[in-house]
């Protein structure tokens, strides 16, 4: 295809070429990080264990919460070699969510990507395990030296991936989501375990782009706010996924949500609401980052993507 | 009873009084932790998740690794508010370990200090959740500045925590420990799993104290040798009253080593050659702080505690 002739599909193409080779780049990073050699004061990495963390790691992802922290830290003016380390400390912390969210005690899923979840292939004690060890390996790399020389920003990095990431963000979120199976959700209840089961760890991928660019407080906010939007968006578009797309498409189970009758926004406001709704989010995200111009591309394409994903 | 005529005795008395003290204050700092109000940048704590975080942790447990990082940091010469601080931390960890290897999958237990384990007071997905929020609130509150108010030190903190209680150490030596059951071992394979299992975090918790006080090299070097010194008698008295103590003074099942036919070093020496080890460790562990002289006497009576338990 000519670039003249369809110039959206182009940026399309371009954009999705963009996210690839971010995505080999946090493979690359996730792949030494998960060798066999002991880090620090670390004695042995027993090889079971560190197979299943591998197999619940590096597994294709699209790398999307790694994407956001570097390229709102490029937005920034900071593009050191240590934010592909922070950008991978979030995806262990995500993977490990995936892993635990995956055990027959949870959702009971076996297939993630389209391969067997990592209690399938290995067994449910070495994947409980193996999610303790990628969360405990997301602060390690992110107090490390390599991840930023100032002390000030590893501690502020560390400070909000917990916060984010614990009781009063993503694993609240979770246990509230399965607090809520098999009874009926407020359009209230079903926003807040978004916000925090999906929405916390997407808004501190930006934020972590911010904290690594040391940004200023109003760049910061910003930035926050448009890592919020792309939250909510992202959640939305997920819910409409499990709606209209089929098994082969997601990788999993398709209509797992209608079939367990958990209610989403969408089944509570439908499809066309959904859509228009999406639409707005992307709208904001563009107001939100206008102070940037063009500086700015990379994200609002990232904000469309992930809107209008079909997988 | 005088002090007179019975020193010894009312020497351990005065340790175990100090202890108990220092147990009340860290379950007083971690009630504060574990409250229902959202810290930072903490959206809301779901009621059920914080409810089995707090019962998996304000158990009136001895505290043994907080007062191991209380006692080094005063021997030191640090006593600031932040140290029971960092110490309930490491409680948060030792606390989340024992919620997920007491999981149906890993050792199954329904008892622990003669009450419910958590997914047996909740449910599995509670558990499972509970261990892992403990686990990342450890690291909150390790990287907050009312810890400490050098980012470096806690940054120090954070990573010395990450990779002992990782896969390369306590995680980790919980998979070699399950990897192991139902086949002989050797003393080696028995003693490197004890090291990453029990040693990593008494070691670390020595290492935390000197961290927070900002402890020379040297001074650093000796108390992590102590830590490790700690760690290995511990581990032997905790074989040693598998075999010789009752369920009752246990508060779990007594004997489960040798009904599940795992090996320990007791069942390969014997009780008695495993009594002289401990004394060759508390002997180690005095010429290791003797630099310290009478400022080291609380860290010896610990190591002696520890080594002479009853339960």
């Amino acid at each position: 295809m000519s670039q003249e002739s369809q110039p959206e599909k182009t940026q399309t193409a371009n954009f999705e070429e963009r996210l690839q080779n971010s995505a080999d780049q946090i493979e690359t990073t996730l792949r030494s990080l998960l060798t066999d050699a002991p880090r620090g004061t670390e004695q042995l990495r027993p090889p079971k264990l560190l197979a299943a963390m591998q197999h619940g790691v590096l597994n294709g992802g699209k790398r999307i919460r790694p994407f956001l922290i570097v390229e709102v830290a490029r937005m920034l003016g900071y593009d050191q070699a240590g934010v592909l380390r922070a950008a991978s400390a979030l995806e262990c912390v995500h993977c490990y969510s995936l892993i635990h969210d995956d055990l027959p005690a949870m959702d009971d899923d076996d297939l993630r990507r389209g391969k067997p979840t990592v209690h399938v292939a290995f067994d449910e004690a070495t994947a409980i395990l193996a999610g303790d060890s990628l969360l405990t390996l997301a602060f390690d790399i992110l107090a490390d030296e390599a991840t930023h020389q100032k002390a000030e920003v590893r501690a502020a990095l560390v400070l909000g991936l917990a916060q984010n990431a614990g009781i009063g963000g993503m694993a609240g979120g979770q246990s509230l989501d399965i607090e809520a199976e098999g009874r009926d959700r407020t359009e209230a209840e079903i926003r807040q375990m978004q916000a925090m089961k999906t929405g916390a760890l997407l808004r501190y991928a930006c934020e972590a782009g911010a904290i690594l660019a040391e940004a200023s407080a109003k760049e910061q906010a910003a930035v926050t706010r448009f890592g919020t939007i792309i939250g909510l968006a992202f959640q939305l578009a997920d819910d409409l996924l499990d709606v209209t797309a089929t098994s082969a498409q997601l990788g999993k189970t398709a209509g797992k949500d209608l079939q367990s009758h958990k209610a989403t926004l969408v089944s509570l406001n439908g499809v066309d609401a959904t859509r228009e709704t999406l639409n707005s989010l992307i709208l904001e995200a563009e107001e939100t980052l206008a102070p940037f111009a063009n500086k700015a591309d990379v994200l609002i394409a990232t904000a469309r993507f992930i809107a209008n994903r079909q997988h």
